[in-house]
């Protein structure tokens, strides 16, 4: 309950910072049962790694996780899974001359008013090095969901001014291209603005987008905590989001009911027992999924479709005004090794963090009726 | 725990539905000690109250709140605060027949996915009518944060394609407007559109946006319940919510670092030993605000500003595609008393759940440091 | 969070004072389709009732229950429900002389300390009066686990020294004895004993046992919200309890380990498929059960027994000293209506609050195995 | 929320099993500035190490804590302190064959019931080792609250029939004692029945007690966290544990109004401004203490005092009847290295959950008024 952790019943706490003995998570809540080893969650921390290519930080870190507790013979015991990775590339002297200065639209300022004083060291808990903890429980997370047969797929929506086509939409290239865009021709295009960036100092925001496939219906609870705020809370709490939308988003402001309103559309005939939905009916039909499956915090069994924008990252070269703790202002130049665009590494984080939030408030549905408790004690 | 509860220290509790016996919220964790009478509460009920013009639903109640307990002699007491309105106009006849189908862009399916069946009287718990809760809880944080010479006020950012500009802001028209809107202007091509909906049997969507002045810094725990992910699991938590901004919001997907970043100014000198702030220094001054008065979650002393995009009302009277128990599609016709617009009403439920939010964090910043054990307990 | 509410799963909030408008609870996370009406909580209610005999205060209250929200067409919708009794008999003059000094063994000395002033009347939210919540929603919390074959019953166990003879248990007594106990022989010595405590202007204190019945095993949550560690905790809740037991309690101090294993004895044949349980055993039998029915923080399917004792009610008509606002202290005497012994009304609070804590832990146990995911969502 | 954390404020989260990697505890919520190290911790640790003389486990563990985050240059710094020991002597083949059946006395058999299969390495989650999360923890809560003068202490209150007379009562002996007992004649006699259960291959059971010193009154959220209601559930999550009291305990049952209400005593002059509580008065004095410092489950500033009775070892050498997979019982024998007693041991494990429940409450508690906003914030 103090800010590090997410999530009710299944419910990850993260610890450590940029430069200190390493980054860590405790998952505590994964149902027991699951097959799991130490690859399955590689490939996702494999995604956020430091150091891929030109457009990331050229830290080095090989990012390898160590499970420490909660798996036995190859399964999920029940009980918390700890998950470990050590910070190695750590060249604390890069920042040691930020102990003196605030930086422009960084949380030194804040981290300083909050707590009286800080770990400078790159970012110390702020730094996106925190993210690896989210990124090993979505792991558990998505496979687990997977498991179920829930889907859950980010990609780079856009990059600057250059946003992928949905008609040109290609989700084997997400995996296997080096901004985790979709869209090939948009990617080249991206490429060249991150030169410019480069070449000019500074850094691009973006856009990341996140798709869940198969879902259930029936998953979110009114009021608070429906499906759509527990997703915004999950996609906010990643450092430099700046705004997040489910479905039309911001659109939905300038549109109007008779166009918004999603249709249902006629039933095909069921084709089996299997077919049949808890209450009875088939799964309901849309003509089209403007509220991004979400409906009064309630998923409605479509796909779920959400975004978040990322502004640019925040540490750049060129010159900029920093405050002293004398109150002076003074120009600085930031070193160390940063990413010019923070998006492509943060598809892992957003697909994660929708991962843990769905199954979350998944397994929170499991009690919603007397029903489904007779089901499981009878 | 069970999604009707919102907040950590200061906890919310709402309950009931729209056509049952009432509205309530129990609000626990209140400081003792602060002024309040009902009439604090009214003043912010009668801000959603409906019925105030033909924009609004034509359902007569006046949302006369009770304090049931956690007051005595005028004062809070610290024990929880029980708030509640009894329901008085509950015309259920308008809605029998919705029992039988799923409306298009409502929550009716979702609920008997979860829960087997519904309370269909209007919408049941996820009517309108259950921010009642929030905003009689939200008067109270909203008079504490003002012991504390923190303000929030929210308003109507923009009614489909009709958006305030900046430059005509006006404060006092906000609550004395029909729409809630601080430009007059805008406000005058607003109701002509609106009016224009009501003819064409629709709705429209639109913006709220909320501005926090004279904020503490140092607010937000990371990295969770950062004080931006906080808010954006609040707005998103209202109904009909699409999109929550901080700051520029979307724009910072197409920004750039040097644009984006708030850069320091020089401070004035310091007027008086007031003036200090608990680390040291005087409080920071930017160039700028595009991070909305929140870095790395927590705030910067800033004006926060942040904005909810909302769907069109989708309760409409043209003819619609709904989806009946039996698994076949019909063309209906929703009756009963709507608004053709949601966002005057919710400006106040945005107000609330902003002041909410911001009091609950600040609470849980009082334990950040041993300095502020020692300035309690000594 | 903040002090008033209970529960994960099944989450209970309470509110009110002893002289105020009314006490009630609010019940979110109760699954849907529940059958239930006010008069299943009015016959809990009527347990607790004052006014029941000399043995209990003389305040005259009815304690008629409404059922506010939550509950549609005679079943619970899985949204909140919210229940309240108003007080009637609240003559608050006769504490207007408590407001200027501390009574000895109330909690008016703390209030002050905690809050800078108390509602002074009949102790405020101190009274047992905020029981009323606990055991309406106990109500529910009881009807909803018999659905599923568990059976919680609580009665005194002892009142001084005076204590009821297992060998005598007759169960049928409980409901239909005017001081809850199931041995007629004790009962009769135990009132004698209480027409002396109220004959020297004194008081009483006791014991309550309750037995959980037909358990399922698996229930609690290692290694902190362990089943004994929240019974624990709900029992200690309650107002005048100093002491709580599971199973042989504190005698298993002086027990060694050969006395206090419960060993286990062969199993009966098994005699249909029905019999067989989750992990694939049939349910273990033990020779005996020190335990309680809780080994290692889980349910073992035995029998639960735990036990809380009580203090002797605080008020007494007797002289006593106690602590003036100016630091001074002074012979008072409490005037009044109150219990000699508050443990025959506090039998119901003790059971409700059992039911309600292993409730929750049967919800969150729930979600403890993927197999148990697959059986409500394939 | 999912079982393996505890606290709301200071909030700590323990993972690891007995045999895995390792054992640890992330602790959020820590207030920053404290200045702590890893020797601060080790001494807490090492009271619980195994192997320490033939009273306890021959299993050899040096225990040796590494701090993994959230402490930079000496001090706290506010975020989750992530500790660490790792497993050295982990002699699995020992338990092999417990994997076929479940133990009297231990939780083998609701492990399997919950999960559907468990670690069986030496109890796994359910190890006593999984306390030394706690352990760590408690020495930081333990060096806070030292940091505001209040001293928690606990120790031996009595082993199998053998209890510390509290007038031989010699602080000095705790921490200095094989059986961590305050009366060294009883220790004597104590030490004696020990070896007498090691021969006759079993155990025995006893009970810890716990002493608050200089302890602030105020501390304790009503109604259901209250002071003694959290302290109830910190030591019943603590393995063994099968009765808990406050003050008097179990005896107030047997006790009368007159007798157990403590007196309020004259307080003498005050010495200096620096006396004055909060509410204008001076600390109030008592003549007695059977409250145990706590009442309405607030504390009143006299010393808390609680205890709790554990259960002798369960694994015992000498033959038992086991439950067998195929339903069937068998005699069996506990190999392994086991404690013939588990008080000594726990005495620093009781007196960690005291310190963490006291510290999250008086952290709570910093929020309960309006003027202590001010003190905070003005």
């Amino acid at each position: 309950m103090a800010g590090s952790s997410f999530g009710t019943l299944f419910r990850i706490t993260t610890w450590g910072e940029s430069h200190g003995k390493g980054i860590g998570v405790v998952v505590d809540g994964c149902p027991a049962g699951l097959s799991l080893n130490e690859e399955d969650i590689q490939l996702f921390l494999d995604r956020r790694k430091p150091g891929q290519n030109k457009y990331t930080t050229q830290r080095q870190e090989a990012d390898a996780v160590e499970i420490l507790s909660g798996v036995f013979e190859g399964r999920t015991t029940g009980t918390p899974i700890s998950l470990m990775v050590f910070n190695k590339d750590q060249r604390s002297k890069d920042y040691s001359d930020i102990a003196s200065y605030y930086r422009p639209g960084h949380a030194d300022y804040g981290f300083d008013q909050k707590y009286g004083f800080r770990d400078y060291r790159g970012g110390g808990r702020s730094s996106g090095r925190e993210t690896i903890g989210r990124v090993a429980a979505g792991a558990i997370a998505s496979k687990l969901l997977g498991e179920l047969g829930i889907q859950v797929t980010a990609y780079t929506k856009s990059i600057g001014m250059v946003e992928c086509d949905p008609a040109h939409f290609d989700r084997s290239r997400i995996l296997n291209s080096k901004l985790y865009m979709p869209d090939e021709e948009a990617e080249e295009r991206a490429l060249l603005f991150l030169d410019e960036c480069i070449e000019k100092q500074t850094s691009s925001g973006g856009m990341v987008e996140c798709l869940v496939e198969h879902m259930k219906p029936g998953i979110g609870e009114p009021v608070f905590d429906k499906l759509d705020a527990c997703l915004g809370k999950a996609l906010f709490s990643i450092g430099a989001v700046k705004a997040v939308e489910i479905g039309d988003g911001l659109a939905v402001s300038r549109s109007m009911g008779h166009e918004n309103n999603d249709q249902f559309t006629e039933l095909s005939p069921a084709p089996a027992d299997a077919s049949q939905t808890e209450s009875g009916t088939r799964r309901a039909q849309k003509a089209a999924n403007h509220a991004g499956g979400i409906l009064g915090g309630i998923s409605d069994g479509s796909n779920i479709l959400i975004r978040a924008a990322f502004k640019p990252t925040p540490s750049i070269s060129r010159a900029q005004t920093a405050l002293f703790q004398d109150g002076t202002c003074h120009e600085i130049r930031i070193k160390g090794r940063h990413d010019p665009i923070i998006v492509p590494r943060a598809v892992v984080v957003v697909e994660a963090m929708t991962a843990i939030t769905i199954l979350d408030l998944l397994l929170w549905n499991m009690t919603a009726t007397l029903d489904k408790l007779h089901r499981i004690y009878d």
